[in-house]
């Protein structure tokens, strides 16, 4: 008789994302005049750069052709792909060779996948609030997960500690949910500890681009022995608004060795099994992005984000409200006023003003009395979200 | 310290296909004037059909334009293709809601990924010869693997036995690599074997499409109690020239319930938190597939492949050696001539022929002494192949 996977009954009933879909419908419904402001889920609202649809355009011609046409791609990323990432990273100052790297469907696809590498008896520690990936998956693969909080106290960068000590380590830097973003020395220290303990670091890239300042490191293989310790995970969604067109990459670098095992090795030949690699026409999309004019054109749609940001900032500041993030991330992090949770305060901007976000809650129990707001949606709508935001809150 | 998933190290050093690129990489290097005919890996070689480009195209401008432009695509996948997937199994004689049907980025994720629904406890059967994944994604998951060897005596086709009882049952039809397909009574007997023992069906319909005899059901859930007992896994890769594009889908039906647990609940809190779904692009170019002008062009495709076929099987049937597959599926399965292994057979055509097979080996110990030939090459250089391998057979 089939057992299945009893775990799954240790998982919330809904995923975070989809409860507040949820919800925010039943608003609508029963009141169908309201403009509802979603800043909640962080999807973007920019169609794709120029530079991308013309690739995107090009690679589908390429697949009406049999001269031309593409059957399987190669299960590790087209080579022109990860050459070009390869070079993305290079200017960033890190060295990464382009077998190490490897295309993915997308970032939450090989969060999962990756954890194929390691034994089911290892620790994993997640550093709290967090995206509930990091939790979920490792509860159904049944490993113990310690959390570790971040606060105020520590502005949501913990350094590590006693407590931190695990055999896998996720660090989300910029942070989804929080928008803090660790500095040379303090991912110096993790990528240090990590080394002293034998643990692999996950290090979740996704918001990298939206760095401004010197001192925060795009890649964590910008760091002094990161090869040695650490694999990243970064993805085009927020880059350049793949968020419905998909793809990601994985780095593995070629020094990572565990117990013997060489994990670059391991997880070349996992995906050789595992996949069979990613669509011709994303990745010559993707490709497009890596070009001069693509940079270009992606940081145009950029900094209309950033603006965005600064919306919710000056409200924030206005209102003499606690936050963190908005700088070097797409996301803004804030104290609920008042003592509230986030799932009250949820209920007050959507009864009150109709704008939705995500409650800290839903990150942890230490994102507890605290707000996400994401800087994805339309200038206009964010602007005015920000206005109704500021409004109710010098009201209290 | 981090433990790898010492797992790997049961696995073989390469995958098959793998290892076949490179055997004849290895070869076209060292004999450059050769021209070398390759049918072997699965892989189409006609390019995409009319309506599909077109509605690539259109999703592409789609995605060029802030007010038609698609962010984050429902997990499960979206809901016009679901009921597009639905209404084609209604065609066949199969009832399945457009809410049992998962779209994925292709079945060789979707098997790997479906076994997070399963204990690590559950057995597995394995009919063998069988696709690689099926047995090295269980190794990695450490479950322990049941061989049911097919073989002549049994055309390829065996019935349950008390030595397949297991908890999860692979079955592949028709059959990659054999061709072999399960006529009704046959699957029926399957499906009984199934719900008595409270095991699940993983049922591979990849192939279904080059399906032409009345008696060869399509999919599992022409069968009765099906529904209770199977998952179906399905794929565009060899339907519609999909192998490079990437598009598949997954059913769980409702009616499946083991231990108390619904698996098709249980498949979408997995998707929520394991995926953020496929590409708007590749499911608007999906979703072309399923409309009559779109089943009428792969068809077009479908019969050009059916026609390579004819060419292998007129040889062999010259040459007085046993196979079978050809009639309802795209490979022909064939026995090494004068009890040559895979391997030594694989040799002799690259070297004297030029022609590059899949040794029966590669698919399991029960597969040694046979071959497998992909009629998925040009019409041109699959009559080559066909008429160097007559005339090779002949002469021996």
């Amino acid at each position: 008789m089939l057992k299945p996977n009893a775990r799954y009954a240790q998982l919330k009933d809904a995923y975070l994302f989809n409860t507040i879909y949820r919800k925010t419908e039943e608003y609508r419904e029963k009141n169908p005049g309201k403009k509802i402001l979603r800043m909640g889920v962080g999807d973007v609202s920019l169609p794709l750069c120029k530079a991308v649809i013309a690739a995107l355009h090009e690679a589908v011609d390429d697949q009406a052709c049999a001269a031309t046409f593409h059957g399987y791609m190669p299960e590790v990323g087209a080579p022109s792909l990860r050459k070009a990432i390869a070079g993305y990273y290079g200017k960033m100052g890190a060295s990464v060779a382009p077998d190490e790297i490897f295309v993915s469907s997308g970032a939450c696809d090989d969060l999962g996948d990756i954890l194929e590498l390691f034994d089911g008896e290892n620790t994993v520690m997640v550093i709290e609030p967090a995206y509930p990936e990091y939790v979920d998956t490792n509860i159904l693969a049944g490993r113990e997960v310690i959390h570790l909080n971040a606060g105020e106290e520590n502005s949501f960068l913990p350094a590590p500690n006693e407590a931190a000590k695990a055999d896998i380590l996720y660090i989300c830097s910029p942070n989804n949910p929080t928008g803090a973003a660790f500095n040379r020395v303090q991912l110096q220290a993790w990528v240090d500890f990590a080394r002293e303990n034998g643990a692999v670091i996950l290090f979740d890239a996704a918001y990298e681009v939206f760095i401004e300042e010197e001192e925060i490191p795009h890649s964590i293989y910008e760091l002094q022995g990161a090869d040695q310790c650490a694999i990243e995970i970064c993805s085009l969604s927020k880059t350049a608004g793949f968020t419905g067109t998909r793809l990601g990459y994985t780095v593995v670098p070629r020094n990572l060795v565990r117990g013997g095992m060489h994990l670059r090795d391991m997880w070349s030949r996992n995906r050789e099994t595992r996949t069979n690699g990613v669509s011709y026409i994303l990745q010559k999309g993707a490709e497009a992005v890596f070009t001069p004019e693509g940079q270009r054109q992606i940081r145009e749609n950029l900094s209309v984000y950033k603006e965005n940001a600064s919306y919710f900032m000056e409200a924030l500041d206005a209102a003499g409200i606690w936050y963190c993030g908005g700088r070097n991330s797409p996301y803004i992090w804030m104290k609920c006023p008042d003592g509230m949770s986030g799932w009250e305060f949820f209920d007050e901007l959507l009864e009150k003003i109709q704008v939705v976000g995500i409650p800290g809650d839903g990150f942890g129990d230490c994102g507890r009395g605290y707000f996400r707001f994401s800087t994805f949606g339309s200038p206009q709508e964010t602007k005015e979200a920000a206005n109704r935001l500021c409004a109710l809150l010098k009201k209290r």
